[in-house]
C-alpha cells in the first residue's frame, strides 16, 4: 500500500501543473469525490476560475456488466478547453463513459484528462498522468478527511 | 495575518464535523473556489457521497452597488438537506445571494451552511462555524497550491 502524504501531493502537484500548462484550460471539472482536492488545488495553481465539479458512480448491472451513472451537472457554456480531473483512474469506466457523455453534447469543446495515478489496464489513459499504480493508494482525503471520523465515535 | 496550515485544518474538520453531524445532511455543495477542499473534506468526514460545487463571484456593477452572479450548475432533484460549504463569510453578500436563488428554487430542500470564518458584520451568520474572522486568513489552498506555481516561474 502506497501511503499518499499531503507533502507528496504538493510535490506531485507542481509535476502535474507543469504537465498540464500547455493545455490552456480554461475550466477545470473535477470528478466526485475523489478528484476535488486536486481539482481545487489545480484551479489555484493554473489560475483557473472556472472551477466545477461532477459526479459518476459505477453500479452493478447484469451479471458481468457494469456501468456508470453521470450525477451532479456542470455548465460548461462559458467553457471551450476543459481539463478533468481525477485521483486515479483505475478500470476507467468512469472516466471512458463520461469522456462520451460530455464530448457528444458538447462537440465544440476540447477535453483532456489529468490524474495523479493511472493503471496500465485502464480503458482510458489520461493525456496527463504522473504515476502508474501497481499497488492501493491510501490518498491523504481518505485518511486523514476521516482519521477526526473516528476519534468522533470514541 | 493567520497563516492557517494543513494541520490547522484537520483539527477543525473534527471540530465543524461534530457541529454539521445533528443536521443530517445527504448533500454537499461545496461554494468554488474557495469552499471546495473544504467541501471534500466535510464529505468524507460525514460519509456524504453527494458532493457538488457551485461557482460565486462578485461583480461591481454601478456605483454603490455590487452583485453576485450564481455561475456553473448543481443537480439537487435527489437531495432533502443540503449543506453549503464554504472557507470563510466576509460580507456574507455571496451567500445570500446563493441562499436565495436556491430556496426559491427549491422550496423543499432545507439548506444548511458551513464556514470555518466568519466575519461579524456579514449579512448572512452561517449556521455552523467556527472562529470569529478578524484577521486576513492564509489559507492553505491559497499558499500551497500556488507555492509550486512560484517554482515554476523560476
Amino acid at each position: 500500500m502506497i501511503t499518499y502524504t499531503y507533502e507528496h501531493f504538493l510535490n506531485d502537484l507542481e509535476l502535474l501543473t507543469r504537465q498540464c500548462q500547455s493545455f490552456k484550460a480554461d475550466t477545470i471539472l473535477a470528478i466526485a469525490r475523489g478528484g476535488v482536492t486536486l481539482g481545487h488545488a489545480l484551479a489555484m495553481s493554473l489560475n483557473i476560475r472556472n472551477l466545477q465539479s461532477i459526479r459518476a458512480e459505477s453500479y452493478d448491472g447484469m451479471k458481468q456488466r457494469e456501468g456508470v451513472s453521470i450525477l451532479g451537472s456542470c455548465d460548461l457554456s462559458a467553457s471551450k478547453r476543459v481539463l478533468i480531473v481525477d485521483d486515479i483512474v483505475d478500470s476507467g469506466k468512469t472516466l471512458h463513459a463520461l469522456l462520451g457523455e460530455l464530448q457528444a453534447k458538447h462537440p465544440e469543446i476540447v477535453f483532456k484528462t489529468a490524474t495523479l495515478f493511472t493503471k496500465q489496464t485502464a480503458l482510458v489513459q489520461p493525456d496527463f498522468s504522473l504515476h502508474e499504480a501497481t499497488d492501493w493508494i491510501d490518498f491523504f482525503w481518505e485518511r486523514d478527511y476521516l482519521q477526526h471520523l473516528k476519534n468522533l465515535k470514541h
